[in-house]
């Protein structure tokens, strides 16, 4: 982007931040259809010196209107006197400069173009976006997205360059928005305060089994929205995935019990071995469950899937996790008092 | 890649998965030194047909080795009847067949070409790499380390056609290796099973400290893992981010120190509330400190620093949680048994 002077940049700004006309470049090389074949490779010669790309030629209409994307060596193999309507294929794939860069990234990857058309809201061509760019966005993307997974906000630029503040301001929100998500936890220990008083022993399984739940939903998130953002999930698919995560739950939670309860029975007696079994069974389902319902809830609400970061998800399979362990210990021990 | 043969891909599968090698093509366009720019381009124009990119013309000698690349705007604009050797810069940049697949896609970023060539360990050109591999590349790389930060092995390919049985075994075994990880957690309690006894309402806060801490260290991991990702943070950079992470825990854990003091003061009394909030500040620093030193850590021991999943931090952090908040109670509450 370089080569780009002032008018140029501030003709880009105009589109609103985020889309393709931020992205563009105006350096590409066009030639009209009603052009012969030998007067488009003089054309195109001319605009050689000033083009990101030469292997696309874009075609218009005298009105500047985008017709059709042909490569180069279609005007070197064919016969100069013809005209280059003649090139023409009928199909091409066009970006609107108000599209959202994420879609140039899909369309890249599906059509293995290296440049997009850009057309303006009445057809007319207005730019090219390349390879290179669409590769920045995916990155970007990309990054934004890992951030948010860990409940950071999006930090653009060199991470090592970022000044203090900022990394705090990006962190701190969401932070102190999980303590009171937390505090809920507390209140359902609260609740079962008679009952640890008398079988202390609940407590040393209570961190292990919110941080399975939590664990399990984290995972279950990721690939969930991960998924949408690579665009092979959507909303249709919630039934289905709802089933397919249940029944991998179902096999986690029936892993994950028969490790914990050779160490319950063994630090704690069989009747806790048994509530901390059935609760291990229980948080990594339940955990797992709110971790894929999630993405798909925050979607339908039109916010972004990316925020069911993975604290987030924890710390509400932790409440879960609280009140079901808490829960069953309470209706099968609760008579020892 | 569809309209290479078998004896290509045969080709291909020489080199190392995960190679540069396994994802170049060999449809470029190349000439020698030696020609005329004219006979250049009437050979160019043979290859035109099977070429990927026209772009990019790469100059060989006669024995392949790879000189440089030249646009082919240079060859349309200089004389016929000058030497190919004339147009040559001197500097080009190559990638090596046995090249990791990251190292094409960091090149691209810096360099923004739309392909690179590939040269072999002779230094012959054996194929380029497109901006559109390199973007596939850059994707699954950063699925890869999405699903690695909640602590799930890399699943390619599309998430939802993937079967039940592979998502399993890729979530399973990080699941069962935290459950002993927290299992330590539990013995943290345990050993101050007397001090819960007589101060039970220390466990309500118990899962909002350590979930904190965790939260914490999450996002540090996250943003250094990332950050290593895309080649900002080497491992020099340890000792300046440890001081800039240090700051910036310190005033993350002083803000969220000031808002559950509030809650613990009204909660538990003044007691507990200062238990509490000292607990807060040092659980915040040293989840933070174990989230930012981790992936440094793995990556001097030569493995991947995405491996400081979300997941495996936070159950870190909750050890040190548990220790540090029943440790602090102890030394101020003690007495009050």
């Amino acid at each position: 982007m370089d080569h780009e002077d002032l008018s140029e940049a501030r003709q880009l700004l105009g589109y609103p931040e985020g889309s393709v006309g931020r992205r563009m470049t105006p350096h590409y090389a066009s030639v009209r259809e009603d052009m012969t074949v030998g007067e488009a490779l003089n054309e195109i010669r001319q605009q050689a010196q000033d083009s990101e790309t030469l292997n696309m030629i874009y075609v218009t209409d005298a009105q500047g209107r985008l017709l059709d994307d042909v490569r180069l060596r279609a005007f070197i193999m064919a016969d100069p006197g013809s005209q280059v309507r003649e090139l023409l294929g009928g199909v091409h794939h066009a970006l609107s400069a108000f599209d959202r860069q994420e879609k140039a990234v899909t369309m890249m990857r599906e059509l293995d173009y290296f440049a997009l058309p850009v057309a303006d809201s009445n057809g007319a061509l207005v730019g090219i976006i390349t390879a290179d760019d669409v590769l920045d966005v995916s990155e970007e993307e990309a990054t934004e997205d890992i951030h948010k997974s860990a409940a950071v906000g999006p930090i653009d630029g060199d991470y090592k360059r970022t000044p203090i503040w900022t990394i705090y301001m990006r962190r701190v929100s969401w932070l102190v928005l999980l303590i009171f998500v937390n505090i809920l936890s507390g209140a359902g220990i609260a609740a079962h305060e008679d009952l640890i008083h008398s079988v202390v022993s609940l407590v040393f399984f209570l961190p292990l089994l919110i941080a399975c739940g939590g664990n399990a939903g984290a995972q279950a998130s990721t690939l969930i929205i991960r998924a949408m953002a690579l665009d092979q999930v959507r909303n249709k698919d919630y039934w289905f995935l709802l089933f397919k995560e249940f029944a991998t739950s179902l096999a986690l939670g029936l892993t994950m019990a028969c490790a914990v309860s050779l160490v319950a029975w063994w630090r704690s007696g069989v009747q806790v071995a048994v509530v901390v079994t059935l609760s291990m069974m229980a948080v990594v389902i339940v955990g797992n469950f709110i971790g894929m319902s999630l993405p798909f809830l925050l979607r339908r609400l039109r916010m972004d899937p990316a925020s069911a970061s993975g604290p987030l998800v924890t710390s509400m399979a932790d409440i879960i996790g609280v009140l079901v362990y808490l829960g069953i210990a309470q209706s099968m021990l609760g008579g020892m008092r």
